[in-house]
């Protein structure tokens, strides 16, 4: 008997609905540009916002009371995991994802980390093939347990490094067993809290040799799915090394990763590090690194990661769209990296959480294949850029500065503006959402 | 007769001095670690913030009243030099830097450009003989002129590449012709408004191929000067490609300029970009591409480039103690691209506010080196990463996940935590500043 | 002949229509809850941002090329009113606002200040009668000419007070001539850029002084409109007085000005101030100041005002919210007191830009008037308040800490939380929007 | 057996001392201005964060490992208070301050936590007679319980708003009790998540009632110390109504208590309000409002509270700078609201942070007291505003519009601007700090 055993499993209904436990634009098996929105959007529940999260925040403890507090035993994630999957069935969501140390606690050295997480993973299982749910992807916490405060793969001890190598083998075996299509590593303690104590440098290339590590153990293994890096500027860290999309693909370059590793964007990750979440998808895609996404929202007013579940449809669509040029999502998905607030205590407010972001998901998606199909934002680039595919504009690049400047005298070049057009472009955007 | 004429060089008085107009902590010929003062801070003051800006702000018009104004005349222009050069004769300053724009009007066409470029250098050329004020480095304005608005080497029209070409062009050669010891690139407008209309990756790759051709003309040229572009996130732009180190870096890389093209820092633009300025330093020297800096102080409560000039002693210790520790600035030094408030109006407001800059940057590199010296923060450093030193170690890094997993479950490898002292090391910085 | 004059008013064409220079929300007669979209909305065209701004920003100077400029003459101040009003015609727009610098130039002094605004508002006057635009409010600029660089009626200096006392007559008088609604003060120089060279309290209690002279003289010409001030935290000024709305409530009621004015609160001036545009609403309504709004949009990213026109129907949807809730606009109205991007040079640009805005600020309110008659957020409310509507909750707010203190022990109250229900409730709103 | 016990009492060396557990500049006896340093400063240990704190943040759990820990019984708060008052003997520090929840458990009903908070402030009473601390303030932590989770007196549940009337009203006892000279309350829940389900006008009545409340009954007890409310924006709360100085001040005199309630200001606080700390202190002053100061530092990058120890002479110089001008601190004193880093580990970690946080204030006490005995800011300051001096400014001041306006027109008043002088004003700050 589970907190989610009397909710049926949500259905679609239609925009009219006001039902809110029903899905009023996310019709799974609807065509979209010739897939499902299922197919398009692979929906991910976040096992540790809604399943491992308690209520705190940094001046409050734990507001939720579940049958599975206090985790602290197996026994208890047993009894999460059967309350999670039940969760899935309500929703039908064909996926979800998981920390090691959502799953089951800490055992305080690696070889019982070990033993436990093949243990509930085996459980999980199990639970998969019931339900049906898949594993978009799994990844290692190594930012709670004490032994990572200085770091994982940066820690001035090489000892940490040793327990996080194992740590995320440990993991990399337990997604592969479980058929999960990607790997994700979030660094929130690799950087630092002042620079005074910390040698950036040698750090970084330990953090470089690290997922090159990854990257040979995943090939080793017959792993098939994608490395994923998330960047996030800083919190906990006063500085994380992958502050924002740019900068990992920099990184990502330096250490011969560019080909192996894709990103895992965040919204809020976004916001935090000064950008929108369409520039950071747009920067991963021009770099061909587009690999998944967190589907959040930050308060724009707080300075920290809210996580709150995605509402507005026109910034989803932007994303979406953006997402959809760059080809989808691939073996990536959109996962809720999202949690209801602390007062939202009910299993109701969980479900509806997720209902609501689904929908917009849906909605913003739809928008986004309107506006491609339509073709308005693509033949206005076009026109912008049309200069550029002249053969004269072509032999210019290939051309030196001497051979311009004496064109620009001969010529007596004198550009002219044009408009760029934004608020007309803007008011388009808002036909389709 | 310039507003300085009847100011004169200012000396060196001490600390206890409380003349305004002197300098209480810069001896331009004391030695520190081998070097003089002069040598290591190499100071520079900016034509733009000092002699182009007329005091105007986003509300509000000019507030000053030179005798150089209005700006649209090559005879202005010229007595711009001369009270310019006189400003430098009472500061005593070594080198000074320019955008073209800020030299003499724009004339509307390239030709006029060049040619009027080229008779205010031969003028500057004469100041700099008799003053003895050498040249940091040169750059081009192509963000003010309307032709501008869209982007230069990223504008969607290929005829404003070309004019953006053949000024860079004009302004290398210019920097060559005065013995300038760097060239900069800021690209204030190569960046955008909007994703809406904008093609990120091919404006990137013509970024790249752009700066490629600044390298290629430089060797063409035998200009021996460093190559620097500046970071910037945003401002004027929506964002700016240059968003910071870490991006620039990525970029360089990229384009496979990383070892022909520096970084120009601005504690301004790092704080904008959510960053510490030594955070930058760090950044590029962990990249051997620490170039040049551009010392300020933004206001730390507001959300724009405020450019003022750098008071406080503990922040700019830090910044220099980063330089020290990867060298020194090179052929770069320390440009103060950082304005008077718009209601300091006079003379003596100039003056003194440079004075300041110097004393507060003087006392910085001094405190810097004393940290060097002593050691103390080199010695905490060692300490903390010693377990990498041993042969174990560098082992590990060489090897891979199963070796090192088999290891921790065989050696039961438990990492307990060790202090990061960073209230110790903070204290141990106050103990200089 | 305006650059206007080719366009045709502005319709409604309904939201199938891709016509971008139509309507596809605003229905101006459409009755919403009793009234039409014209009486709610009461939008307003800025005279600044549409005509008087050139197109500059800090690094850039005017793109914009219009026929009016320069706008150093009489000449081109007609020449100026005449494109305004012909715009004002193509939108069909109820209202505009002005600045007295936007109308005509500023003339050095007083007087002529005084008879070239009697002669340019002679000549909007006629105009109004012509095109049937309304005034919703005027307002002084005390901010761009440099008498005003250290504020107006917090100036050092008392002849710049006596000044600003002549200005604002001056402006009150003109507004009234033309039966402005309201009349509004923003203080964009009543502030600091460094304590260091600051009274506060001084400064304060001038801006108090001054502002009760304003409703004093209200009252003597028999002035019916609102007297509003604009909050906003900064930009120009390093702090702005008038930093928020709970700011300038507490100003008003400390020199008893709290029933004489209100507020005219901006989007963009909220996000500035670390608030959302809703909360600065609810809390000028919450204490009945809600006076007139500026609708714009902030970039989230960009900190500084950025001015754009509002495009994100969710949020401006909330924002009437609340104002529907707190009675409406009463004699204040929806201005746009934003401007197209300097790179959208053209007629069809800043027409365009108004028609998105019209379109998305219909959109919104028709969203708020369908929620508010639905009722479901006034019902969670109520629900969520209820304990307090019984007499011993009542009582208990009449009682003491002492007989609460024993009650709370005598009945051993503990209570239970209750869930805030967030996720439902924005899931509700997006049934709206 | 405290982890403190073989630290001997921290003293006085001198700026040249080496010793990190000896003070360098605060030397508590000796006379700046007619008093003690001690005098002055009046600094205080926080409870909550030395103690009671266990090195936990958002991502990740405790890193200390205290014997007092777990803090979930009375034999463990007993234990806590001897290490604490072991650590003031050590610092020999003369106040220190606490919620009731740092100094035992929650017992999950109110007659329990009496009892318990009686019992312990018995014994913390005896402490502080053995050790000589004295209680700067006491208040109620009415945040952390998941009670509170929607708020203390803003609840929408009158059964909380009693439970914390009997809460406040508990902890004004202990604290009269424990001859404490300040009471405080910081409504860190009071505020909202989201206005969707918030009544704030009647949230904001019910605030100001009990505050009102908290004021009578200090009169019936006769409990001389100051109350104080302390301003934060947000955090934990998306927004709280304490929002920052000039709003509580607005608050304050909505509800009356202009002049019962002062201000306990943070520095922390003040920047995640967007002002710098001295702006806080000018404000709190301008009104007669400044109570106590909360000395810490926000990271400049970081969007949440980072409570970190001082470690910036110059802007801690210019905090007191306004202090000393608004005639001290009075009843209140210096408290370090700030936290060791939670990679801080150890005991000499602790003392250290308390020790560098002294000597920073005292730095920054002295030379804001030498720049009063020099006195060039207030002449500057004198100087500047000379001109509402005259009899003419004063009697400006008392007239209205038209009179002012008819002596600008007769006189033809041009006011000429006059330098702000910031540069030459900060570099006279700098040669004090």
């Amino acid at each position: 008997m589970t907190m989610f055993e009397t909710f049926q499993t949500v259905t679609y209904e239609g925009a009219d609905s006001d039902n809110p436990l029903a899905f009023r634009h996310y019709d799974a098996k609807k065509q979209v540009m010739g897939k499902s929105l299922e197919e398009h959007l692979r929906f991910a529940v976040a096992y540790w916002h809604s399943f491992a999260w308690e209520g705190g925040d940094p001046f409050g403890g734990s507001t939720f009371q579940r049958d599975w507090h206090p985790q602290n035993s197996m026994e208890n994630a047993f009894k999460k995991a059967d309350a999670a999957f039940d969760f899935f069935r309500v929703l039908d969501v064909p996926y979800f994802c998981w920390h090691d140390l959502d799953l089951r606690p800490d055992q305080g050295n690696f070889a019982d980390n070990l033993a436990t997480l093949d243990q509930i993973t085996d459980y999980l299982g199990e639970k998969m093939e019931q339900v049906g749910t898949k594993l978009l992807w799994g990844t290692a916490n190594m930012f709670s347990e004490r032994r990572w405060m200085s770091g994982a793969s940066t820690n001035p001890d090489p000892d940490v490094f040793a327990f996080a190598a194992a740590t995320v083998k440990s993991c990399m075996d337990a997604t592969h067993k479980m058929g999960g299509e990607n790997y994700v590593l979030w660094g929130g303690r690799e950087g630092y809290e002042t620079l005074l104590n910390t040698n950036m440098g040698q750090e970084l290339d330990h953090m470089g040799r690290f997922l090159n590590m990854v990257v040979d153990y995943k090939h080793k293994i017959g792993f098939k799915g994608a490395i994923l890096v998330e960047p996030k500027p800083q919190e906990p860290s006063k500085h994380q090394y992958d502050f924002d999309a740019a900068t990992c693909i920099g990184f990502l370059r330096k250490y011969g990763l560019e080909n192996e590793v894709k990103l895992n964007l965040e919204q809020g990750h976004a916001i935090l590090a000064g950008h929108s979440f369409e520039h950071e998808i747009a920067v991963a895609a021009a770099d061909g690194m587009l690999g998944s996404i967190d589907m959040n929202r930050n308060d724009y007013q707080s300075g920290w990661d809210t996580d709150q579940f995605p509402n507005n449809t026109p910034e989803v669509a932007l994303c979406y769209y953006h997402i959809l040029k760059a080809g989808g999502l691939g073996s990536g998905g959109t996962n809720f990296d999202a949690k209801v607030r602390r007062q939202s205590l009910t299993a109701e407010d969980l479900i509806a959480a997720h209902v609501g972001g689904m929908d917009i998901c849906a909605r913003g998606l739809e928008a986004a294949a309107a506006m491609l199909e339509d073709g308005g934002l693509e033949d206005a680039l076009s026109e912008r850029y049309a200069g550029w595919e002249t053969p004269e504009a072509q032999a210019m690049l290939e051309s030196d500065f001497e051979s311009i400047a004496a064109r620009v005298v001969a010529e007596d070049i004198r550009p002219e503006p044009k408009s760029g057009r934004q608020e007309i472009l803007e008011n388009y955007v808002n036909r389709f959402v």
